[in-house]
């Protein structure tokens, strides 16, 4: 029997009336603000189904989502779109703690830019509880806000061995989060982690998936990953807690994009075998194979020694980290036991180190290998070398020679389990958009007051606004950058900016700026403190976005103290910051305070900060201040890089509270190059967890204090001090 | 000639005409983001003018403001509401740095509740520069973002000496800012605080303009403040820079308000005469009268010494402070010389210790002033002891026998010299709205899953929501608090709210909340750091709220870590916070953290904080950690009393990095009492500048460190300590 319901009142009605057998059809179009909590016991032969009128004609937005209990229930067709949950999830498979599905289905249903628009408020797309269910061909696309995309929940005995199928699904593009939370998939969690979920994820197709290091978080026993594809995901498939796993047949293509990973084994009793991965370039817990150390007698919540592990017949392809006893320090000091690699292959042209052993490795027995010469081995036995030799099979990839693929045991073709066009519904397009600089059309300004802000607001993403030659343009309100916009001077003589409000640009959520051969000028800026020439939104910012000076002069930022270049606000994320070829004037606040989340949760607000070839003259505070607090492991960043920068008189406003030129805490990777210093502050580091790289080399301090470090796990080169 | 326009175009093709003689009408209605510029060259025959077709039936909206500039412009009539300005003011006298206002009048307009939604982005409502300028008959009211309500601008030189008229305006609730920059007038700023200004304020009515300390700030030489009404206004007309001003009949009503003031002198040659102050309360810079100390060789921006005022034939009326040699400290050592306290009269039946003298006062020429019997003096020459005798006279104030009016030479009756029916355009009512608690109808809320979610968004300010004995209420989304609204148990056991998001209960800008009998449990709660019960909203709240909590138990806040009973975020204000008569047991987090404004500029995030008769048993962290930080003098608080609680087990979390069970820096007034702790975390002082009020009594510290402080300006009485 099918009903078609028309509104939210016949849905309600409808659903409160459900008998097996039903079908209710919603009808098509637009739904606002719907709760959809369908209870109902179908039965195998009459199920209970809720449809879209037409498959992808269903749009559900505002603040919608669906709970179904009972059995043998259906859903399918529908698309989430243009709003967020209000509860704790989109889809969940119960509609209360205690009223859980069983023998249920979720498919051909798309959930899209679904996000709450407060970055770090916490949910969940997709929560399975119960028995039994399903969710196959479904897309869930571009979440922006914390909180896993689906999430296997074992919070009570009724969610055990529930033999759940997650398949066919397309998970697409999810942004780095810059925090812990990010995971893409998740299967338990710690409490129940030593209990058996088995659940089959099988032949789903992963892109982008950059949340965090953990793409899939497996958190509970006798799970499968199987025949699924990881498509340029930063990250890795993490074992976390939980025995007796198997992840096999899966694809890993890396396409050398940075911080892209593999499997990452913990716990007892992991089988690891026929998969496939190439162009890894993760590191440490990112890399393409990693083996961690545990902790004897581990708390439920930290990390379970690898005992029993099977690692074999795996296809791993010029990828840069294999990790062996990673994470050991003094509390994960049990290394892996009666654990076997073998019938593995390992070829890299990429780095001939490609092993690491952080600790005693006996414990792992290494079995018929294969190398290619020149590369690293972990121990002398159980490796051959060959020669390198790699070729593009007929289904695209790059394999050894078959006579190899023999010798390891790989079973069936070097070929892609599925692909993108066999996931998902089909009604959907699957596809990673991501709008840049320069893409749109160029717009002439002429100088004058305002001319830039009205200019601005009729740009489109993409658009370059060119200024004139030598023109000045005043500002009397802020310039809202709602999406990428580029400012730029035109060749010649620089056109100068100046603003009367206390923010010159102001970066809403979805906006990135490019300042290009310009002068920001901070005369006409309001006497007050606490002005800028650039800020974020004061509202969270779930788009991450991009912020570049190329070729500009900025100065006068000393109307009032600290008047600062970049002000940004917590909640808000960063992928790049570039400043390279500009100087800065006199300045009494900071150009780059990027230390906005302080509740040292591991959070932070820019992954890369590249500054290079510029100059910094009488700068009040910090040149850069990036800040990530906690001992979380869970992100990359930040990232730093300060090169060819020449600072004088920097940092000696008494408002620097740190009394610092640069500053980081907690950052993952720094490079410091080529820099001079001249009566200026110092610079301070404050390594943190993580095994971070901090390099500083060709660096002249003159009159200016030494580097200051809570540690000396740092490395100096050529270090100059004047005084 | 008058030109009615119907719309944007048409105003904008008017305004590029116009013509002196000429009227423009604006149509009535409502104007949506009009940007006004009027530059025209009117003559004193042949005016300019811009005016509502009728006179309050013009509304401008959004994004709309107002500049002008030329000569003899006239603009009236217009109502500026629901909306703020996107530039520095709403009403400029200017176009231009370069283009000002002269011999032009603003007349019978109104500024309503026009504020930014961020709360500390700063704007004006009214700036005028240029000379000979009028500004009168306004009402400017409810301003709720930092900046000056009305400046008189004096930046460059064409500004100086400007004879600009304030008068008939009326000036209508500024709530409390909670930072500097709350002023309601200002004239001038410290950079040319050493010129003459020469503006005229006379005949205005300042009714509850709360902002903060200075409700007017003077900040240059030879202005007249005459005849205005001070009606419960908490602060001070305060002489902040330049000499030779002139306040003369003014009125200061007090109605005993907390930290209403009166007149503060600083700088040379002021002359304070015939005012009448009343019923007012404020202490130290908040004083009935107030002459400060000043410093020699002040920069421009700090106090000049006292030289020459004369302070003369005042009414001083059931007032607590004046303070003689106020700030006196190692900088501000400059005592006020060759001054005159001349025929003043003093009487006061509220605080007989009126009179505090913070330094040498030999300079201060004390002659026929007069104190009731009881009263202490500053000195003994130039007093007069005479009977407490004071009656209500015909105009309904409270004034001394005649014949003493008489001997002080107060000139004219004793009556107020301006109404509030007076000021301000006749279309426009004056009136301070204030919405409150149980002020509304009561709702019964039946037990059940987000009942009371429904019943909440259903409710209007001042509702009540009565749950029932006993019931159970489940959460599954966030209840937002969007207006005053009071949820209560019904008599009998208690009922329990359970909530499965992150936070139970958000107070957005306009909110207020109240619980009152009820149970709070955490048990729910997701398995994340960081929950709360109540939060404020993450955004800016440009109106303060209030949160009460009575008869309340509050427990199981622990399923993770940092779980906090009351969240709040930066640019927040509470007016009040209460708890009473309630429990709190195992909460991981903090109960009050109100340290949210780190920026060190004086802003804080709560005004009064009271915490009663309640116990608290393993809490992670603080229970009340209160932060204003930085030097700034303009605020009134925070106040805190914390008095009748229990603490066990309190504050010893690691992650209370502080370690505290009560933190206050910068408090104003603190009073803790009665109060009991075991085995917890010290509490801490950090007593900054302010001369903050700092009282310990009756407390028994078991197993427990002692009070820690910065320094020892901290009284205690009856410390017990056992271990
Ligand atoms: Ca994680
Ligand atoms: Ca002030």
């Amino acid at each position: 029997e099918e009903i078609l319901v028309n509104n939210k009142e016949e849905l309600s009605k409808a659903l409160k009336e459900v008998q097996p057998g039903q079908v209710i059809l919603l009808k098509n179009g637009t739904w606002t603000d719907v709760e959809i909590k369908l209870k109902g016991k179908g039965t195998e032969e009459n199920k209970i189904v809720l449809k879209a009128e037409t498959p992808g004609k269903v749009f559900l937005e505002g603040q919608s989502y669906l709970r179904i209990s009972g059995s043998y229930i259906v859903v399918s067709d529908l698309v989430f779109r243009n709003g967020y949950t209000p509860t704790s999830s989109v889809i969940s498979f119960r509609t209360s703690s205690k009223e859980l599905a069983y023998n249920c289905r979720v498919t051909n249903c798309v959930v899209e830019d679904y996000s709450n628009s407060e970055r770090y408020d916490s949910d969940k797309w997709v929560e399975i509880f119960g028995k039994n269910n399903s969710f196959d061909h479904n897309a869930l696309v571009g979440k922006r806000n914390k909180g896993v995309t689906l999430a296997v929940r074992l919070n009570s005995k009724e969610s055990l061995e529930n033999n759940h199928v997650i398949a066919y699904n397309y998970f697409g593009g999810r942004q780095n989060l810059g925090s812990n939370g990010g995971e893409t998939l998740r299967i338990g969690t710690s409490h129940y982690s030593r209990s058996n979920s088995n659940t089959t994820v099988k032949n789903n197709y992963f892109e982008a998936c950059d949340g965090e290091l953990e793409i899939v978080s497996n958190k509970s026993c006798g799970n499968t990953y199987q025949n699924n594809v990881f498509d340029e995901c930063k990250g890795t498939l993490t074992l976390r807690h939980g025995e007796r796993t198997l992840v096999e047949g899966n694809y890993f293509l890396g396409n050398r994009k940075h911080n892209t990973g593999g499997i990452r084994v913990i716990n007892e009793y992991q089988t690891v075998r026929n998969n496939y991965l190439s162009g890894l370039t993760g590191y440490r817990f990112r890399g393409a194979l990693v083996v961690m150390n545990g902790i004897y007698n581990s708390p439920i919540n930290r990390y379970n020694q690898v005992i029993g592990a099977k690692i074999s017949n795996n296809l791993l392809i010029d990828s840069d980290h294999v990790q062996l006893c990673a994470g050991s320090d003094k509390e994960r000091s049990a290394t892996p036991i009666e654990s076997t690699m073998k019938n593995n292959l390992f070829f890299t042209a990429t780095n001939p180190n490609l092993f690491t052993v952080y600790d005693n490795i006996e414990g792992i027995d290494f079995e018929n290998n294969y190398v290619n010469n020149g590369e690293n081995t972990p121990v002398e036995e159980g490796f051959t070398f060959v020669d390198y030799q790699l070729e593009e099979n007929e289904f695209g990839l790059r394999v050894p020679k078959k006579k190899l693929l023999k010798k390891i045991g790989f079973k069936g073709d070097v070929k892609l389990p599925v692909t993108k066009e066999e996931v998902g519904p089909s009604y959907y397009k699957k596809e990673i958009k991501e709008v840049t600089f320069n893409t749109g059309k160029v717009i002439k300004v002429a100088a004058g007051d305002d001319t830039l802000i009205d200019a601005a607001k009729k740009s489109e993403a993409g658009d370059i606004l060119e200024l004139e030659k030598g023109g000045v343009y005043g500002l009397s309100k802020i310039l809202f950058v709602n999406h990428p916009i580029t400012i730029r001077g035109a060749e010649g003589e620089k056109p100068v900016i100046k603003s009367e409000k206390a923010v010159f640009f102001k970066i809403e959520n979805g906006g990135s700026l490019k300042l290009n051969h310009l002068v920001i000028d901070g005369a006409d800026s309001p006497d007050q403190s606490g002005n800028c020439v650039v800020s974020t939104s004061k509202y969270s910012m779930n788009e991450n976005y991009k912020f570049i000076t190329l070729d500009c002069d900025i100065k006068q930022l000393n109307i009032n103290h600290t008047f600062n270049f970049l002000k940004i606000y917590a909640s808000t994320m960063a992928d790049s910051i570039l400043i390279e070829n500009s100087t800065f004037t006199e300045v009494t606040g900071a150009i780059l305070s990027l230390d906005k989340e302080i509740e040292d949760l591991g959070m932070y607000n820019a992954e890369y900060v590249i500054v290079k070839n510029s100059k910094f003259t009488k700068i009040g505070d910090t040149i850069a201040d990036v800040y990530r607090g906690g001992t979380d492991e869970s992100t990359f960043g930040p990232n730093v890089a300060i090169t060819k920068c020449d600072f004088t008189d920097v940092g000696n406003s008494k408002r620097n509270k740190d009394h610092s030129s640069l500053a980081f805490h907690g950052v993952q990777n720094l490079q410091v190059a080529d820099c001079n210093w001249k009566d200026s502050a110092p610079v301070k580091l404050f390594l943190t967890n993580g095994e971070p790289i901090s390099n500083l080399k060709n660096c002249v301090f003159d009159n200016t204090e030494q580097i200051q470090s809570n540690n000396n796990s740092y490395t100096t080169k050529n270090i100059q001090v004047i005084n």
